[in-house]
């Protein structure tokens, strides 16, 4: 009832050809038992399951070990954010077929990823599918216990806080679908690539992950657009946001695209994919906080405050007229 | 660039009408957050995935609440097989829309066994594809530090023991394909459908744990089919078994199948899906393991020996002559 197999199974074999040698993690047995051990040493374990569909989070030629990458640190992502400390996770790809050239670019990726974040492959599953390739990540973390940083921790009077830059991914991804940011970039390839790249490859925050744990008062990663995840964080907080818009960090590229009108503010603020973090910050420890974001190497912005409300949060421009957001985030559906 | 949402997104309100109500664990944070938190107890924790494709796993047209039923129970069949107690898992689902009637049986079901068995959703992801439904789960178990079962602690002359009954799966999936089986059974609906049901919904030997942390050497569950699944336990174990076939457990509606002619005993050795426990007991240790078994309601059959050898097991009839077998599981690739 099912297609005949020899005794060492192409399933079996496409794992211990490419998934065995990156996981080398004791608790992953070499992919050769059916379960993984996750040691716990007293941690509290943060678990956090993110999925890429292709042509819907990812194109189909974007390059595998890109894929790779990204179905990881989307997961890194909200480690991070919730102040967790990488401790490893399991992968589920969805298949058409076993392409030896696309799984060993992809195993590359995931095997550099997985050392450079210190985050181990532990197991997973292979199955095949007639449709769009999958790559499911469940990725655990530890901290100690009690001390997870919600999205539901901000408190009126709180500084908003973002790092890096906004909006470079959903520019990315405009012109890898031939959109028109593309036509700015004519000319100049390394911004056109840095753009891509940040669609394809997003930096997981993880080095701001004890910075969390000491100074936020809340916090998330933004992945669907900043200003619909800020709408979040505010309603699990139980407060309301005032964003001055022109603070918003944007890079030398997206300011470029937006002063030519190739895409809008609002575009670049629900556009998604950013995988940068919004957090609430006590106004009295943003110095300190600010200092040991600078020492972990990564660039923080404030752009506005927690308010004591529950009407949506505003964003108003430089001349501080309200800024009507028609869409503000990506839904699947 | 993405398609213009709302504030209450499509997938938010999905999530809140369908998982957050059966996902009442402290640790999953009434699914408002981006992360779980699943609390060690200093155990050691058994990590396990497993995927269900439709038209691979699951039939287009299988009820939706089997669907979850079944995405749980092959992950806890795996915990289970492990020694292993269950913890609580997330949830992965690629869905081409957001069926409403397909997702409130769905998450019935899901909640059910998740009430059932203990272990409580603690988070997921849902994403939208233009292939089949996908339902990805990864679960969580809890054992004592060190005494996680392995694959690969069988020896020589340890009883190779098999739970419940073999075969019944593949009977009922080729009843629902409407191949030739269902001629035995026409007339005897509760016998067709109780193997169809052992298809949809398979029974994990959760039970069965705690029995095999004290008493098995190696033990997995059968998945791909008792004879694959028996050859790589004996390889990661380094040894050979000889398999006593008319041993093997049947129920009276496959012993009906095989004796009609309707069924070979290697389509019921290789068929998989049976989510059955193989395990390797010792000797002098049997008649202990089995009463332990019987008092946890779950029956066990002594199908045949581990051998110390680097051959493939032998497969012996009634008459002690070598039954090969064709094809021994189910691949993917």
């Amino acid at each position: 009832m099912k297609p005949p197999t020899t005794t060492a199974s192409g399933e079996d074999s496409l794992i211990a050809r490419y998934f065995r040698p990156i996981a080398s993690d004791p608790g992953a047995f070499g992919l050769t038992d059916d379960a993984a051990i996750l040691k716990s040493m007293s941690d509290d374990i943060v678990v956090t399951t993110d999925a890429l569909v292709e042509g819907v989070h990812f194109l189909p030629d974007d390059p595998p070990d890109t894929v790779a990458q990204k179905a990881l640190r989307v997961n890194l992502s909200d480690l991070a954010a919730k102040g967790a400390t990488p401790a490893g996770f399991v992968l589920t790809l969805a298949l058409r077929a076993a392409d030896d050239a696309w799984l060993a670019d992809f195993a590359r990726g995931l095997g550099a990823d997985a050392g450079r974040f210190a985050c181990p492959l532990l197991g997973g599953d292979t199955v095949s599918t007639p449709g769009p390739l999958m790559a499911s990540i469940t990725a655990f973390g530890r901290i100690t216990p009690g001390k997870m940083i919600h999205r539901s921790g901000a408190h009126a009077g709180d500084r908003v806080v973002v790092t890096g830059t906004i909006g470079d991914a959903a520019l990315g991804l405009d012109i890898l679908r031939g959109g028109g940011v593309a036509a700015i970039f004519e000319g100049d390839a390394a911004a056109s690539l840095t753009l891509v790249q940040r669609y394809r490859v997003p930096e997981p925050r993880t080095a701001l992950a004890q910075v969390l744990r000491d100074h936020a008062h809340a916090a998330m990663d933004v992945s669907d657009g900043l200003a619909g995840d800020l709408v979040k964080l505010c309603a699990a907080s139980g407060v309301s946001a005032v964003i001055d818009v022109p603070a918003v960090p944007l890079s030398q590229p997206a300011a470029r695209a937006l002063s030519a009108g190739a895409v809008s503010l609002e575009a670049l603020m629900s556009g998604g994919d950013d995988y940068e973090i919004l957090c609430a910050i006590p106004d009295e420890g943003f110095e300190a906080f600010a200092q040991a974001a600078a020492a972990a190497g990564v660039t923080v912005s404030c752009i506005g405050a927690m308010i004591a409300a529950t009407s949506p949060p505003q964003f108003l421009d430089a001349q501080g007229r309200n800024l009507p957001l028609g869409r503000l985030s990506f839904s699947h559906f």
